[in-house]
């Protein structure tokens, strides 16, 4: 029997199915074999010279770098542009102010989150800060949006593990309406929305992938697609960037393992991660709390969920939580 | 130089680029020859039985069909299922209660809109006249989204031209978006503010594609892809359900104009498209007004797109509709 879920931050309806015959690892996903280095990659190392100078990096042993930062070769927005806000007849628009950068998160060609090691994710959750930290910098920008498309149906160009940060002037239309809606359930109940699906969650367990001592890895009520996973702090705090130290060595576990056990499920699918944050000049929000969603590409978005926002998922999400706790990791 | 553009009833951004050097033919779309009866295919005439039975039809000469509804094999929601709304822990949850209905648009497997005559054409969207006015009567019921998903990349399963009605309890995401905004700016204005874009293109012309008697063919100004084409009606309707005869027509002819054009442009590439319109309990609102919005699937939907609610369109919708006015068709 199908359900109807709500999504309680986004409103986003989902029909769930109840599909119990699903085979994660044959339906889905592609493996493949890839070579330690590759000539032709702009983002291995020995071809340093044929993208745009390195804006931040930090060194493994020697001179060698571990993860490396780069700004995009055709970036969407520059720094260089003048911020100018104008009306067009009833529409408005503003110029292309903001930065494009590649975060390149190791210098080997094969390995996908599952094969680094701690020390190494610490390094590149240490880069996604410290980039917004910089950028914050910059009064004219408004977001710092961190995503990463990892194979081809996620809209990956080069396949070599890297994330982008976009920063902007102007606030992604997601992240407004989550704060938004989280302010009115905060007018309501007092309480962080988020804050009261991690008590939830913990209480039920029937979504709960893995916990920590800082995290929750959960697959959401409303998933919109089989697998979707939400990391979501304990600790109330609306910016991720004011991660402290034991929690980026705690999100570096958390992170691996649920990129470890999607990819085990299903056979390396192509995924996107997102971090939603607060816009960096709000300030610290009692109704909004920093989260990292992780979305398979398992199922092609049909157009009507593009243009309607409403979904359909065939697979339960308490089944492919079991399914994800289940997995066994080496 | 890009910009940064707002659209004025969703709040959704999009990057504008401006690529001057796309060669919409070549870049994107395919073609492909196909017989006019496919023996294997569930919805050419022959077939009949292999689907459930027919809900509706319109018969064009003697005892064929020219336009027929069946039911989804796979419905997603039943009309049998008794309604029910329920808590669980902090989420909400409805039961599947609804109807979906495949409308199958022509015996013909080997014909795209631009192919149909107009009067078969006017027969297809009476037939989403009437089917929305049938399910109308089922109280329990809120919404009937009509889409068409046409090619792969637009998630097409049976290829041979049809659309889709899901008849569901709840709003989808998107219209609730909308009509929420609209109202706002009906509040601020008193005035419908696609009354108020579709005075704008009029005037300024830059974006229409073609004006009819009683509808405008535009490319939105803050397209979410190159292509985006959006029919508004002139008359101020909250309900596509309240369509007149005059009007049937000319939506016949305009909805062709506009799928040929692309399919020239583009070289016959995947696309879907949808009608927004109001809830079918909702009044005569004064702001809210329906629509018909076409997303050719030219460029794959990145991760962080999907995740965003943020845009990026190589495109120009000035350039767009400036090479869809200048197709010539035969």
């Amino acid at each position: 029997m199908s359900e109807i879920r709500k999504d309680p931050v986004t409103n986003r309806w989902v029909i769930t199915l109840d599909d119990r015959n699903f085979k994660p690892a044959t339906d889905y996903g592609a493996g493949g074999n890839l070579p330690e280095n590759d000539k032709a990659c702009p983002f291995c190392p020995g071809n340093e010279d044929k993208t745009g100078k390195t804006i931040y990096s930090i060194k493994s042993s020697g001179d060698k770098w571990q993860v490396r930062v780069i700004p995009n070769n055709n970036p969407y927005l520059k720094v260089e542009t003048q911020l100018k806000n104008k009306g067009v007849g009833i529409f408005d628009i503003i110029t292309g102010t903001g930065a494009n950068e590649v975060i390149i998160e190791t210098p080997r060609h094969d390995l996908d989150f599952d094969r680094l090691d701690m020390a190494h994710i610490v390094s590149i959750i240490r880069t996604y800060r410290d980039r917004i930290l910089d950028l914050k910098n910059d009064t004219r920008l408004e977001y710092m949006l961190i995503f990463k498309n990892r194979g081809a149906r996620a809209g990956e160009t080069v396949h070599h593990l890297h994330s982008q940060l976009i920063a902007m002037p102007v606030v992604p239309a997601s992240i407004t309406d989550e704060i938004d809606s989280s302010l009115k359930y905060f007018s309501f109940k007092k309480r962080c929305i988020y804050c009261d699906i991690l008590e939830n969650e913990m209480l039920l367990k029937e979504r709960l992938v893995k916990e920590t001592e800082h995290f929750i890895l959960i697959t959401p009520f409303a998933s919109q697609t089989p697998f979707e996973m939400w990391i979501l702090p304990k600790r109330h705090t609306p910016h991720f960037h004011g991660i402290n130290e034991s929690e980026t060595k705690d999100l570096a576990y958390i992170l691996k393992e649920g990129i470890s056990r999607m990819n085990k499920a299903l056979n390396r699918p192509s995924y996107n991660y997102m971090i939603h944050s607060a816009p960096v000049k709000a300030g610290e929000l009692e109704h909004y709390h920093w989260h990292l969603e992780i979305l398979p590409r398992v199922k092609p978005l049909a157009g009507f969920e593009w243009g309607s926002g409403f979904y359909i998922n065939p697979t339960l999400p308490e089944d492919s939580a079991a399914y994800l706790r289940g997995i066994t990791l080496p």
